[in-house]
């Protein structure tokens, strides 16, 4: 015996609403904007579709880079740019254990103090430096928004720079 | 031939999951609550229902209101409450780009810096007057959850605020 | 009259169809990574499947603790550690609004003003003491990332501590 026309036609169009309701969900993708002309390594917007799973991560800190160095001091840590890239590395660890890369984080904060080689001011172009290494460069052009600013202090004397991100993904 | 009745039956109930699915999955809505009797202008929680996109905004600053005044000095930028307004205003075209509105907005964060004129403390209630005409307003009375604080610095000289949003919009 | 082999194994595939999208959507929980041998009462990622509420939750201050101390003194409102517990107490109520629990929360950012009694440094020490209480306790394991920084001031005289946080639900 064969299906009916009408049955078949039935289940057709549960299977294409079922795919509509599936492509709802899952289709869409994360979709950056930039201001027009900017060169920082900075999207505006970074817009995350519904049905995304988000990872979150604590704030970071950089890794001694200097162990000869007194403990605790910004020589042991390096300047703001090796800190930078520290944590960016402890990051891509961290985001790989999760199943994601740098290209999968939506946003970024970033905490800086002042650097006592810039008469107490934070080094925003060290960090823009070792950043766009890592961000909008051309091997990962993807840029999450962020936002970076100086605050009093670190929990980590010596620390320079503390960031904090958090990723999404698309379900598949 | 017509459906047997049993396989109308099925397909129905198949049909009836579909729309459960969909429902549980679409119909809620973003809610936002206050503290009895508070007049800020932020909800206590705002509740951000599962397949919900999410729009994430990098820190803005304030364009120049007085281009005769110093580069770099608050007179160039405005007082906090002439800034915030310019911020906040940003933020509407970057949200309209996004098919959203300053109503979308789901949680803000605010970074201020001493203001000279106030002895280095940070202009809160500058702060407040502007955020109030676009949050908590009869023409825009969603509000947002909000943190507000005074950090060490801004990256733009005459800066005194830098504002930081997260928006989002229930799956249609 | 009798179903088809045919069309019950249509029928069957479509249900199946509809059960994996369930389970795509909701089978999944939070996960929470910690490093490895880390004491600290914090996670380092905090994963949230997709389809899971997300509740923001404004930045909290302390309630008075001492009402004969003067107004707008660290004494009203007590040191760190009595700060954070405050602040942790109105956010189990708060949470408690919302059919949630602090075993619900994923991200937490805690902003500190320097202690008069520690020279002007904040009370990392005294935040950690009180916050372990209610986050990584054996009443309640659960952990979320966290930052915690010390900014130029907080909007509360008196107050030491201000603390923001993020819960998340997966859809049932």
């Amino acid at each position: 015996m064969h299906a009916s026309p009408l049955f078949t036609r039935l289940l057709i169009t549960g299977g294409l609403a079922l795919l509509q309701l599936s492509s709802a969900a899952h289709a869409d993708e994360i979709k950056r904007t930039s201001a027009p002309g900017s060169k920082a390594p900075i999207s505006s917007t970074v817009s995350v579709p519904a049905a995304s799973r988000i990872v979150f991560f604590s704030g970071n800190l950089a890794d001694v880079a200097n162990p000869a160095a007194p403990q605790g001091s910004v020589e042991a840590y390096g300047n703001t740019a090796t800190q930078v890239t520290s944590i960016l590395k402890k990051f891509e660890k961290l985001l790989a254990a999760e199943g994601l890369t740098l290209a999968d984080v939506v946003k970024v904060n970033v905490f800086m103090v002042g650097d006592p080689a810039l008469g107490g001011k934070m080094d925003f172009a060290g960090l823009n430096a070792a950043y766009s290494q890592y961000f909008g460069s051309a091997a990962q052009p993807n840029k999450p928004v962020r936002t970076a600013l100086q605050v009093a202090a670190l929990p980590m004397p010596g620390g320079l720079v503390e960031i904090e991100m958090t990723a999404a993904k698309p379900a598949p």
